[in-house]
């Protein structure tokens, strides 16, 4: 095992679960606001979530991030994406610039925005894209690896690093998103191995290709987890075999997250791929997730089963980028605003005598669908 | 027919549609940004659906204002709710100080706060509240009609007034929200007519109930509907004999909004009932209507199936006021942002020749779930 593998382990031996006491201390707090009991729904969970996080039961996450982490994928040469490669480069450089969908997003609801790129198949020379670049672009997964082990651990370095910076320069909490044409069919096969499902059953049409380009993809995955035979229960092999330098960084950035003690947001499939990675690898690091959207791509929902974890709305979106990070973002804001503004039912002048009742009956003990 | 209701039945035939052409031309604006057709979902639709209702392709929501109405309701002398009217009073207060869960969520999310009281039972002498109160509460609807017609036709007054005083002094966009001990039974009488439903199919446990408070509710409401004999084609008729002041103002901010032109946020179970009785009377306001979260309570819905709409997220919540409609509001302000800044294919440097293969395909034909 070499140095790099060795930092690696060392990160995810590190990984501390949520500080359970400020949880509990969150969760009784919420019971004294001046609400029906469990009336803010997953809201409240999210403030008890975050309190287990932090360790403190008042929080007010002020810094908000959506990291996007930009590459290439050899297997678009197979016919598998809707877009030419050269979307990628352009969509980074526009992304980094606030023009893509993400970016405007993020902007308007006070997200910052790092445009991340590990693996472009282009020359990007923008200092408003932060440059970890690894190779320019992988190799096609239908004919070999992706990128050696040593690339896959150094992607999930950067990605951790990129974090820790993040944390560094007062990030609170994370969204982690990403651009590279072709990452739905590397995902697919990513997640195909670690879920053990059928191919069919986890891959869609990404950006959208016709009927002939979707057989293709399904047949190529297929091919690809043939020809590489990766071991489903060494996540870093699945990665460096099957995988992308864009969701080995990504998986990098949400064990990042549980490392530096902030929450993770998941966007659409690709990060949901990406969270599963960092959960098998660091099953800690679920407890730092917050699910955002349902993605419209079917893999989806395999992956957030595989993680146990319910995304917080659906809206049809299947844009990726992060562009549902700062909505769960706003979310989380509310969450924090009820914890911390709303009135006790001591300072309410309501007299709570007639939660008794309430709280005699079982009808709070489901929560959600 | 009086003077008051000529008015209203003046403001509803007053209400048009949406502007096609504008609609038009922003469903054409989107298919020009530069991201896979479709893939923003219901934010694209957001963003349609308000170029309808401004006349502009581009819209940027600046004053987002929920609106409570606070009333109470004298069918609590009955026992079918878990609180004690006091809250009612209490809380209405500790709303417009904002101090509760919608206030302190809607102020985090950059949204006002109007609360008005129509039919609080106490003398509320307090500044931070408007104050159009009809009446010291409602009578039992159990025992004969909640108030006079030209009481609910008041009512219906004051929440179109109310909005149009909100958009006098800047309101871009408005939620609906309520505060008043009782309102799930009223809610729930005023939906069993409208709907035709069974009262057990549209009654929950609103704030919190026992077993034998909930069967007893379901009874009551069968009582109003039996001592009052609602004409169900007469939403006026209705709201009198078994609704609430709060539910009849609600109506009347849905149907202000659609008179102004700008968009409605529904908010939670009582929002939505007040939306489906809009609809009823002015059926053109719908189009006005932007649905938030789907609540808890059971006749949600049922009132959004009526309505035919359905809601953005899903929270588990059930808190009312208005708690829903920032959360709906970020979702908007999101769908705007996309449309007003993504770069579009020509500017974002994409050659979109291989949009041509996606346009040959059906596969985006259908969105959301």
């Amino acid at each position: 095992m070499d140095n790099n593998e060795s930092n690696l382990l060392r990160i995810i031996g590190s990984v501390t679960g949520l500080d359970r006491a400020a949880a509990d201390k969150a969760r009784a707090y919420q019971a004294r606001l001046a609400k029906p009991p469990g009336s803010l729904g997953r809201l409240e969970d999210l403030s008890i979530q975050l309190a287990g996080i932090t360790g403190m039961v008042h929080n007010e996450p002020k810094k908000k991030l959506v990291i996007a982490f930009c590459s290439d994928n050899g297997v678009v040469e197979e016919g598998v994406a809707s877009a030419p490669q050269s979307v990628t480069a352009a969509q980074t450089l526009n992304m980094a610039h606030g023009k893509t969908g993400a970016a405007v997003i993020a902007k308007r609801l006070g997200c910052g925005m790092l445009v991340c790129d590990v693996g472009v198949n282009a020359v990007i020379n923008d200092p408003a894209v932060t440059d970890r670049k690894i190779a320019f672009g992988t190799s096609n997964i239908a004919k070999g690896a992706a990128m050696t082990r040593d690339q896959a651990v150094t992607a999930v370095m950067h990605g951790i690093g990129i974090v820790s910076g993040a944390v560094k320069d007062g990030a609170d909490v994370i969204g982690v998103g990403e651009m590279g044409i072709g990452n739905t069919t590397t995902s697919s096969a990513v997640l195909a191995v670690l879920s053990r499902r059928g191919v069919e059953e986890v891959t869609g049409r990404g950006a959208g290709i016709t009927d002939a380009a979707y057989k293709k993809k399904i047949s190529v995955i297929k091919k690809a987890i043939s020809v590489n035979s990766p071991d489903r229960n060494d996540v870093i092999d699945v990665l460096a075999k099957v995988g992308g330098f864009d969701i080995a960084a990504m998986t990098g950035a949400f064990i990042g997250a549980a490392y530096n003690r902030i929450p993770a947001v998941i966007d659409g499939f690709i990060s949901a791929v990406a969270a599963l990675c960092a959960y098998r690898l660091c099953p800690l690091a679920r407890e730092y997730m917050i699910p955002s959207h349902r993605s419209y791509e079917i893999g989806y929902g395999v992956a957030a089963d595989e993680l146990g974890l319910k995304p917080l709305f659906d809206l049809g979106m299947r844009l990726g980028e992060g562009s549902g990070c700062p909505i769960a973002m706003m979310m989380l804001d509310a969450a924090c605003a009820a914890m911390n503004g709303m009135a006790t039912f001591d300072e309410a002048n309501i007299n709570d005598g007639y939660l008794d009742e309430i709280r005699k009956t079982d009808s709070f003990s489901v929560k959600g669908e």
